[in-house]
């Protein structure tokens, strides 16, 4: 039994609040359907209407061909929690006889919160001030007809952008209470298409989305291109825009580590080999700074691409160790027209290192191709792909080209014959200085196709 | 603007829920006032009352000195969620005139939901099935009357003993979308008076308590006593049950470390002197469990004792660097009446070296005492502290004997006079086989009372 149920200690009585309210109904008698559910909210304990404006006609928006709208607006005072005036308002529709129905559809009743006394509130089911109040003249007159200075509702920006990360722990709280989802996009920005597709994957899966955008120096050795990383950050800032992001997270440094900090997360074996031989400390930056991340933002879903598969691994693998909550959704590698895969790094390609880069995905799509004609030797398949490279003279390294197991990246046994649970990796440096360009592929795919 | 506020999306109509409802009153008009809020409900959209009991007359549990009640009980179907109907309950009770009183106090009105469907709710503010429902015959009479199977209402037991990750994250994620706030205490089990308190005072300060019983042997080394470490499970479960724990989580070693797992946590220097010093990588078994854990459990609080000050001090600096969420709450060395700190490894003195142990206390005292009485040279305190625990025969060995900084425990320079901001720390060993007892003690605190 738990010791300290609340059910009958009594909370302090809550100030009423004024609630503006949206009124609407196209379909039977309007006007008395609407008249019936003032009447109805006014016997509800805890809800007085205070105050109802003029009714007048407008075009539906959106939805099929249907008939024209009464609308109103009206001002009610509340001592009821804004879920539970939500709650009461379903239920009057439902009583007009609404059904579910398509978006914006017609409908016998429709009652919206406007604004709840000065509150922002932004969860699953309830959004208020209304986003698109401002927008529609049939909320606006209404509520000017009620005295209301419409222009003094606040509009919400999105994305928001912050710097702290306990103004995301706030919103991100915020939103978990409010029962929506959460989806998150860590990048270094410099975003490109590839993000946004990973963005866009978070848009349609989540009911909020996080971009952070943080070039982490801890994943960077001394020798590395941190300084001239591309920081192009409004250009950034207008992708997540346009893309549907609901908070960027752009934290300077010391935000992200603050005088004191000391720890540093190892993730075994599957980190030192590949990049983590490359780069050494690499992987150990990374996944510093990915369990901060998280641990700020608390994602139901986080999104990767699997260009970085090596990452992804040690991210899957930090992950499950640690207990971290939520889902990690590895996305497609997103290529340019001609194959290569987009990177941040392909801006710094001269333009005869971006034409001789092909080599990466045509690499890739030696073997694969040879693979499905039969060729199922290990070191065969790693031959054919690495001839493409050395056919490039600006090709100037390989950092390494193997063939593992798919997810976990196990290393392949050289006399155990490839089948379709292999993957092929590559690092290569090409252009002077160089530019190191990362690809992979499955044996289960189709190979990537080079323009 | 979020591109997916729900607000004018019909969600799918909820089916009626039938909801049994408590019924009393023992201010006023007692049968008007139930008869006007069920006929109240009865108006609201979304509500039906269906039955009502007859009432009987009960006398008061707890409170005041007040007047019988009237009591009885209603069967309701409804279409609100149980938040929404809780709230107009509430403002049911507020327009009878009930306004906020002490506990089990007299009023006008009150109406409980005891049960709401099948459903299991643990909430801030609403627990259904009602947690004291099955004890009360003037809740029970009605709902017999109503032809309701009592017996069959399920009771929660507590505390909820679990033992994988998943039971403890949904448990912990129903918890916080209920709005409670969570209490946390890790511990390698062997509970005694300093565990109790520690628990107590999360319970005092927290909605919901986890507990978490497991030996961690990644922080024990090869040498070390994690086969004879104490594991009285049965006795542990008492004592989470006497002090109001909800949840214990009591994982078997694959639980917390399924094959695969990699991941190790080191938290920097001050996890390498002392304990790190006398337990090579102690503290990284340490971060590691307690990192996985507080994902596991995402506390608002979590509790530890002092008497591991470089614990403390080793997981304030991860969980600052991981930004893990939540409060970290040192809690003051419980001791025994002879003043030696509480200990699981106590048990393992034989009844000499117990005696002889006091020695640990006494060498703090000494120090803190000489210190008021206006030593303040680093040396010779720590040589006063030094003494006590050489005049012991049965103290065989002194791992360490420092003097630090309080909370970050960075070395005290020699040259620096002693004052308040410091901290002396003790790691000794009696007996054979040895037993090592940690104690420490500050010296703005009043010296350990040694009987």
């Amino acid at each position: 039994m738990p010791t300290n149920a609340r059910a009958d200690h009594d909370p302090p009585a809550p100030e009423p609040v004024e609630v503006l309210l949206g009124l609407g109904s196209n379909l039977g008698d309007r006007d008395a359907a609407i008249a019936a559910a003032l009447d109805a909210l006014g016997r509800v304990p805890g809800v007085e209407v205070v105050e109802v404006s003029p009714l007048l006609e407008s075009e539906p928006v959106g939805g099929p061909p249907q008939s024209k709208y009464r609308n109103g607006a009206a001002r009610l005072r509340t001592t009821l929690v804004p879920h539970a005036l939500l709650a009461v308002l379903k239920a009057t529709e439902r009583a007009a006889g609404r059904v579910p129905g398509p978006r914006n559809g017609p409908r016998p009743l429709d009652l919206d919160i406007l604004t709840f006394g000065g509150r922002t509130l932004d969860t699953r089911d309830l959004v208020v001030p209304h986003p698109r109040l401002h927008e529609r003249s049939f909320v606006v007159e209404p509520l000017r007809a009620l005295g209301v200075d419409v222009d003094a509702i606040p509009r919400i920006a999105r994305p928001r952008v912050v710097d702290t990360p306990a103004a995301v722990q706030e919103a991100s709280l915020a939103w978990r209470r409010g029962g929506c989802s959460i989806g998150f996009v860590p990048t270094m920005g410099a975003l490109h298409e590839g993000h946004a597709s990973l963005i866009r994957r978070a848009r349609a899966e989540c009911d909020r989305v996080v971009v952070s955008i943080f070039v982490n120096p801890l994943q960077f050795a001394a020798h590395e291109d941190l300084d001239k990383y591309p920081r192009p950050l409004s250009a950034d800032l207008e992708l997540c825009e346009r893309n549907g992001v609901d908070l960027a997270f752009v934290p300077p440094v010391e935000a992200m580590y603050p005088a004191g900090f000391a720890s540093r997360i190892a993730v075994g074996a599957e980190a030192e080999a590949m990049e983590g031989a490359a780069r050494p400390g690499h992987f150990i930056g990374v996944a510093t700074v990915v369990a901060r991340l998280w641990s700020i933002v608390l994602p139901d879903r986080s999104y990767y691409g699997r260009k970085d598969a090596q990452q992804v691994a040690v991210l899957r693998r930090l992950q499950q160790d640690l207990c971290l909550s939520g889902e990690l959704v590895e996305c497609p590698i997103d290529r340019e027209a001609d194959g290569l895969a987009r990177s941040s790094r392909n801006v710094y390609l001269s333009p005869e290192d971006r034409t001789a880069a092909r080599a990466v995905p045509r690499a890739l799509s030696a073997a694969v191709r040879a693979h499905r004609n039969g060729v199922h030797g290990r070191d065969e398949l790693l031959g054919l792909a690495r001839a493409e490279l050395d056919a490039e003279a600006s090709c100037t390294g390989v950092d390494y080209l193997e063939i593992r197991t798919d997810l976990e990246l196990a290393p392949w046994p050289g006399d155990r014959p490839v089948d379709s649970s292999a993957r092929i990796l590559v690092a290569a440096r090409f252009g002077d200085p160089a530019t190191r360009l990362l690809d992979n592929a499955s044996f289960r795919d189709e190979p990537p196709v080079v323009g």
